[in-house]
């Protein structure tokens, strides 16, 4: 594996899932692989499950880890060419991400949306750059579209409680105060689809998702109908896709938080969520805390997704 | 040991200093203790003694270690149950504790208290959600009402440079233009006492600091006829404790400072202090310079004393 | 090796660059050299290559790195004695020398000139203080005058190009919007001094370096006659040294911008920055972009150039 953005890259992804639970029962199996190898870690944005999980899966590879928290300084990026730099932006991206490759040999890569300009965030601008200019295998931390290493580790998750082959899994817009990307839906609803699972998606009008995600997915408008028989439930805010309300929020409507009432249309459906969790916005603190909610579980995969992935990319090298 | 929160969690105390003792003489004997172990440190508040003394301590043991500086990001945790959280907590502790959780094997939190409620200090909220909700073992890196490693480094240096079985060993409040905590004196207390010295608490009225921790000390108002005959001063600042002042500055009083002539009344005593310290304010330049100064010992033994709490805990894993 | 600070401090200069080339085949050849051994880099200044280069330098020969970034936080160090501490600055410098010292074996430290006060500057107090309190090898990551292991990455960088056995170099001041040090440019001319190139400053009347570190250098005031058959273009801006202009922008004035027109005036000269750099001020894109640039291997050589200077602070402890 080249580089690692979305389902696309990761190939079959049974065998990713088999790998990924063989890992899991030893994680410290492979810790001669990463000898004398450096991941890079550069957060444009703030991180805290993504950045521990993933230090943690390089540290049981025997990799070296250095981290970059590029939001705390005021490092400003210049990214067009032929402009005079006389500003407040230091440096250039096309100097600064060849000189980051320079010294380590994986890069993992944060950056959000912006929610200001739908063509530059679906672009994937500062991703793309990485990978054309840095000269190393990289791979996203979430990016402005996806959040790849997420979808792997509820993917992980939802194999190792399905009941049923092809269980019916449900993402449910929820409210929050905040206007969110659409990175983690849009991913997940991705790998939903490639796991050929019964995908269903609730939200209230004006916040359909970029149909290249949506794919053959059902889309319900009434939350409760797209409940009934569900054996996972996936919660998550974002603010709209479509034009020309993009990156804003139009419902805060808690009707759609996630309760017990409603839990109980479904198929005793296990509950899950990315976090961080907003809650009784997003959920009720009762069903958050049930023996259903799989949100720690889920986290604690993170950590195995990311070991999966450093893995074929150390090999790849 | 399954916690490191006071000297209760300690056990005997010839043991644990022989043990740093032993320690100190190679600090590289135990390198495979900590292998394939990754330590989390939480840093509520800033540090620098602590962080790197404890980062080296755990390195010495072989053990990985991640930082997680939670003051200086905008990371804002929610506490309590119920609220609806539409404002600008991000986060729950009780997802956030155990999504910590997963990803290390040892938990060091720091944690100060806030000054402005002496119930919610004196509970140790923080931390004690930190032990209930990580399940990890957890030490403190200076919680609201104690410094346990500070105070067992003291403990190390005095056992390293007493003369006498049983020393006289004086803590003296001395002015701050701040208001701080009283986590160092109560700790400070609750060893001295621990270890069976002979223990005189000195301060100006108003200053009194809660009596589980002060246990049999001596409390003496007059700080020249509490220095006579020590062989350990031991100067720090704090608030008031007592109602209706907690957290209040009473005095910067300089009079209170330690200085050549007040050293002179001693038994040649040894100065300590746990550092950061004001200068002529807490000590003058002449008293801190000297050769009884052990400020930087005390300080070097932080690592010693980490070192040794981190070796237990990783034993009982 | 007890310090680095400076040329004055490497020794023969063929044999520390035929040491980078050697290091640079096979960088993990040392990785015994440095267990159980821990650098601590220090940044009163933000950094992105020297902390990464020096990191991983130090990670290729086996050491623990620990970063302290004095800059982010609001730590502020007291350097005065007979002070009374009654201020914002919490700590002073003769206690968190010595503690800073007694965590780890070797220490690195990047402190910017501040420019207000020349004497200060060039006085170098901060490095001094860590030089002679903190008992332990320090190497300087960029101080008030000098930037070593940068110049250091240079002379590797031009050995490693040079078509001539004594190439023409020449250094040349070009605009920027602030106001920077002239601890490059010193340190470039005060290494090409040392070995022996044949040397040529050009920039503006009034930004006249130290003539200490402008040595035997010749001064050519119009750059477009420094350009006539160079080898290699080093371009750098600084403020003025001289006084009463020390510290300050003199010019910004882009006819000193190196361009595709100028370098035509060279031996195909080979173009050198150390990044980062202002495009269109100091160079232009189609000049950084040139086969003939050196921006990123020369950023490459920082590793190599810690690496050297690392394996020698550790050979001698």
């Amino acid at each position: 594996m080249k580089r690692f953005t979305s389902v696309h890259d990761i190939g079959d992804l049974k065998q990713a899932v088999a790998e990924a639970l063989e890992i899991k029962r030893d994680r410290f199996q492979y810790t001669g692989l990463g000898r004398n190898r450096t991941l890079l870690m550069i957060f444009f944005n703030s991180s805290l499950r993504t950045r521990l999980s993933t230090e943690k899966a390089a540290l049981n590879l025997g990799m070296n880890v250095m981290v970059l928290d590029v939001n705390q300084g005021a490092w400003k990026l210049e990214t067009e060419r032929g402009v005079v730099m006389d500003g407040d932006k230091a440096e250039h991206l096309l100097e600064a991400i060849p000189v980051m490759g320079c010294y380590c040999d994986v890069i993992g890569v944060r950056s959000f949306a912006r929610l200001s300009d739908k063509a530059v965030d679906y672009e994937e601008r500062i991703l793309e750059q990485f990978i054309r200019h840095s000269g190393r295998p990289v791979f996203s931390m979430e990016a402005a579209t996806r959040h790849p290493l997420q979808s792997f580790a509820d993917l992980i998750t939802i194999e190792e409680h399905k009941r049923v082959a092809r269980p019916k899994v449900v993402l449910t817009w929820a409210p929050h105060p905040n206007a969110l990307p659409q990175a983690v839906p849009n991913s997940f609803a991705e790998w939903m689809n490639a796991a050929d699972y019964d995908l269903v998606i609730t939200h209230p009008v004006g916040y359909e998702l970029d149909p290249r995600f949506v794919g053959n997915a059902r889309v319900e408008y009434d939350q409760r109908k797209a409940f009934a028989g569900a054996d996972f439930i996936y919660a998550k805010n974002w603010s709209a896709y479509a034009d020309p309300h993009y990156g804003e929020v139009l419902s805060r409507d808690r009707a759609w938080t996630v309760d017990r009432e409603k839990m109980a249309l479904t198929n005793d459906a296990f509950f899950m969520h990315c976090l961080p969790v907003r809650r009784n916005m997003i959920v009720t603190d009762e069903v958050i805390e049930s023996p259903r909610s799989l949100v720690i579980p889920e986290a604690a995969n993170r950590e195995i997704a990311a070991q999966v992935v450093l893995k074929r990319l150390l090999e790849a090298l």
